[in-house]
């Protein structure tokens, strides 16, 4: 296929090879050129302009860090919909706003244009081995077209329907349900620490049975660590998605009790100067809120 | 080891029988004589009375289904205090509140005789197996007597101090951590649906990464088919182990803004009639809260 | 009428004042006989024990701390229980649990008594003054029978219904909508505060329309000033309350959010070492959550 | 004074009609002309542009319905911004959000012009009758300014700082008080529901003492008569208003528990078809949570 790909950070290099590696043509665009260099060692062309990484391609992906770049790249003067022949598909792969990504489809409607989204699970070690999770939503011819390059990228398509703001909300969801399993272990380290029961005990409790899962390990052992040092996910960047979560839910009309508790725990922890810490770090906010700290 | 047993219901006939099979001296004890039956087809003493089941052994393990039963078994005229020798071991195995775990401390305490707390994790058919977890706290030397008797009741024992409450809070704290993943489940099933994604397919992109364990793909799978008539908990059980939970972070003042949370839809639950239902029926009682039902 | 009084601590003295000055006949029992020297020059008898109190009394009122000290004098033995006559009515006009007046209620319709629970609004001051709020609740035929009492102690009753734990709830879920006044009040102070407005400022415009009542205006100026030091109830008794509170609407599944998230503050009040000062003291911690502190 | 006022809807026409009555000059502009024509009748000039709105003016208020016809009106091409002089004050006085308020400060910084933000109290009657309750923020000189309007319009301004969202702030700090005062009083009368006691007489009990203020009067009598068809402001306002007080909560990282039980029962509320209901309807939603309706 003949593919554009904008924004090329971590994760966008990552797929980006994966997606030369199949055999497709790729044109790459990226705000600040450098990150491109290697990309070109690698056999993508590098376009000056976005509007020179979308003429002529057969879909065109983006993979932008935020909703404000998404706009910028997409709707701005010369952008993604300013260039983006008729039937092609844009296909965005970022984590966005259901906001942002109800309003890109409007333009891309009127501007006859197909768009997909599919929002990715896993980290760039994941993206460069082509095991990313890719949650799909749009048409079902669109969604089809693109099936290829999700077979270079990832390890499992889930097709979340023809609504392209359902996959951001599935995709916002399994973040938030993380979340709340942190906010919901971080209570019961708390609660155990007070009756005398050591932390590294409870984890074991925890996490050998009906909890035997990565979500639970990696964080319950950095929670017995206190090892906040050691970044994955700021809390910061945890407060971004849950606030995504929550106009989500809110537009939809959904209370979401467990997303209120744990954004507070983040308000807290940010608060108290824990911002660029590991997100796990409301474990102390949890235990400083009972007088713990 | 000569061991008393008293309270032989489904799981404690079940652990009677491993004890048993491990070449123990089982004496047993049951309000209704009818449960041990086959326990003395299987070579156990059957005594009429409490103090009888007691009276010479070295260990006496009592397995209750609540504090009142336990509370009147153990503190009540001719019960497990009053009968028990010196230096002899309580050893009380069902799930407990805080408050009469340290009540029945103090008396053994008083009466000179040793006691320990081993909540256990698993069902009936773990308890068969000899595959049960069990948490259990109180003086080191006591628990260590205890010992044989664990390796023939589970697969693993996880020694949670000196304090035997602080058993019953780690078991109890290992259930609201579910109970609030059940939560944060039922609230992600009720987002996405309100965007027209099918939770079959959410609960695979939730299921197959992060949280790929049992007590995700378990409730998950009934969340999604709605099978909320096989019972494998029910709401009212979670509703009664919350509350005890709450009352032990209540009385060690740690706030639990999660447990409040799953408490409410719990309340909600039964309110609509849905107490002797799975308890995963929460996720059916957030959709109502959200307009779904 | 021919009344009888036990408990007559600061609010049960000056109750007693007010039906001796009505010109009732009274007979009062304390615990600790030096509360009742007053009372005796005032003309009222004192008697040695609760029995002697109950005996061939129209009335005996009940003006206790709490459930336990209720559960000992109505139900111990030689208590109301066993002394009241047939048809005399037992009183209970302290703030006792709906679990605890339910365990009374039945206790007496066994002896064939009656029994009326009715909880006060006000301190001893406005008992004093014959000024208190009264929220009655049993049978309408007992509840008249103390209406000359009640006229002689009160400023109004409130007639709650024919089941006596009416009256509880009404009473508890009153001290609890303050509760939840002083937490969002709490919230509101934290705030303004952060986007640099001055509590005081907050304060007069919060209180001068719509909440130009004394619960607002009490407790406004508390936490502007900071003055946690002058108690007028402490933390604990408020948390002591809503704990009733929560126990009540958990019998009767009623979820109540906002009593859950007033209750983490007092839990983490106390936790950081606030429980005897008084209970506004809830908007420091508020602070504490959002790092002003 | 010579002052341009722009939004006349119904709380912009009876503030602009007690500035004419003052005496001071006025010019006004509003979108749709038609409602311009009585304040013409009265003495007003009516501009056919915001530019001739502001030109030459002294003071130029702003009372828009929302944050978009703001920013329209004011950053938009030909708006308030690009047409004010410098040092001339533009003073907006409806209730906006935080962010919106800081966006304006800034660009009105840039054009050396002066701001001031004054979010008002009260209904179009209230306005009428020159009795609003004022809130102002901003440069202190800038302020006093527009303290010859303030009397004019309102019964009492409170100065809430130099930086003009405290304003904004304090006004939805206290509307958002008052949302927590409604779901406090709307979990009370689920509560004693249950319990059989009538909620006309909870009412009684609650209004008669601490809560003598409107706030529970009016909106305890919508709850007993469930008149939520007589509407003062809607469900779908309120949550418009709960949503700026936590995204403001949000960007000072303050946590609000009690706000987010509210806004639970908003969603809810809208969810099952109450959005234009007056918002007391909140207690219908509750009663929903507790199985009774």
């Amino acid at each position: 296929m003949d593919v554009g790909f904008i924004g090329v950070g971590r994760m966008g290099q990552a797929m980006s090879k994966r997606i030369l590696g199949a055999g497709h043509t790729l044109v790459v665009y990226n705000r600040t050129p450098e990150k491109t260099t290697e990309l070109a060692r690698e056999g993508a062309t590098v376009a000056a302009t976005i509007a020179e990484a979308c003429r002529g391609r057969e879909v065109v992906i983006t993979m932008l860090a935020d909703d404000h770049a998404l706009q910028e790249v997409a709707l701005g003067s010369g952008g993604v919909c300013d260039s983006l022949g008729p039937e092609t598909v844009h296909l965005t792969m970022g984590t966005h706003s259901v906001a942002a990504i109800q309003a890109l489809a409007a333009a891309h409607a009127r501007a006859a244009q197909r768009f997909v989204a599919a929002p990715v699970l896993g980290r760039p070690d994941a993206a460069a081995a082509g095991q990313l999770g890719i949650v799909a939503a749009g048409p079902s011819d669109a969604v089809s077209r693109c099936e290829p390059l999700f077979q270079a990228m990832g390890r499992r398509t889930y097709v979340a329907g023809p609504k392209q703001e359902g996959a951001s909300v599935a995709k916002l969801a399994v973040n938030f349900v993380l979340g709340c399993a942190l906010e919901a272990m971080a209570e019961g380290f708390s609660l155990v620490r007070k009756y005398g029961v050591a932390p590294a005990v409870f984890n074991d409790v925890m996490t050998d049975g009906l909890f035997a899962a990565p979500a639970y390990k990696i964080y319950g052992k950095i929670m017995v660590e206190e090892s906040y040092d050691t970044v994955g996910f700021t809390t910061l960047l945890g407060l971004k998605d849950v606030n995504l979560v929550l106009a989500a839910a809110g537009a939809a009309l959904v209370p979401l009790p467990s997303a209120n508790a744990y954004r507070d725990r983040l308000l807290g922890a940010v608060a108290h100067g824990d911002g660029e810490k590991d997100w796990a770090v409301i474990a102390r906010e949890q235990a400083r809120a009972a007088g713990l700290e």
